[in-house]
């Protein structure tokens, strides 16, 4: 006979499918939530229920939110004339965090990457194009990978022609990094985009 | 104007309370949970209410169960003459999958630490008292650091007297474990406990 309780096996295995959860973290999660307090469970499960229902993509710039409209894109006191093109929402709260840009932001969904079967169409690009008549620049602000730099040169060649400025964040040694372990493709990247001092 | 979404942070936050998930692991929780299915979220959220709800500890032994009687207790299969002493319900989950012994457990609910606070009357010391009456041979298996050696001194102590055969698990080098990596302790436990061949 295997020993198993229904409930607790049921929980872990709810616990173990959340990416980077694995079976043991599972188990001691689900051990220490059955110890909680009934009223703090209740929280917790309600806090899933609650943002799962309540959180949408901006109708504008595609961000999570849970209002009609991001609280980014309503704000006035932000510069409208300059959008960041990212890859996803959490690229918006890395940069809110370190707040380094104050303009709009536009969430593309993904990057372009024939690999996965990505093209161009499943990406929110249609939208980013009807906001550029009220844009003055466009920053590139997708990963410094294959695709990410795949998405920023197509993007580039669809929106320069249409007279608005496009540029790139820029690439290279990490502040805090080190020469000696950073990877030749991030050194290129910092020599070719040397300024004068 | 910080740039917070509401029910996001609330969940993250709860999240982040759990033990072993810092924050950024809440976060990425947080993110792939408000992508999920409702249904998907629902199931999870009721798992947890469901979980906290129905699991208690059994009347018996104090091993976590969804019934009255846990299933090894209320197992007429199993060699109710023989206890298992250990620290935790989760001790027992170990050995059950391990399917080492096929006696009967009794969970102490904790080890003796003065420096916790933690005496002999905080422990579930006298239900295993009760229970002796019925048992040929109690094995103590309580962790082999400083306070699981001091309960298991104490419960030897306790139990001897009584006519009840007391037992604890062997310490030694782990199987596939290496002497050379060996701590100290470890090493003169295996001296201590070696067996003719």
């Amino acid at each position: 006979m295997s020993y198993i309780i229904e409930p607790l096996a049921k929980l872990t295995g709810h616990l173990a499918s959340l990416p980077g959860i694995g079976g043991k973290t599972a188990q001691r999660l689900a051990y220490h939530i059955i110890t909680m307090a009934p009223a703090e469970a209740q929280s917790l499960a309600g806090s899933i229920v609650e943002a799962v229902d309540s959180v949408r993509y901006c109708a504008v710039c595609g961000n999570l939110t849970d209002q009609e409209v991001c609280s980014i894109c309503s704000d006035a006191t932000r510069d409208h004339s300059i959008l960041c093109v990212v890859k996803d929402a959490r690229d918006i709260m890395a940069m809110e965090r370190a707040r380094v840009f104050r303009g709009v932001y536009h969430v593309l969904g993904g990057t372009i990457s024939p690999m996965d079967g990505i093209g161009p169409d499943d990406l929110r690009i249609k939208e980013l194009l009807s906001r550029l008549p009220e844009v003055n620049e466009v920053v590139l602000a997708t990963n410094p990978d294959v695709e990410g730099e795949a998405t920023a040169i197509y993007l580039g060649r669809l929106i320069k022609p249409l007279g608005v400025k496009v540029s790139r964040i820029a690439h290279g040694v990490p502040v805090g990094g080190d020469l000696e372990y950073t990877d030749d493709m991030t050194l290129l990247k910092s020599f070719e985009g040397r300024r004068d001092m």
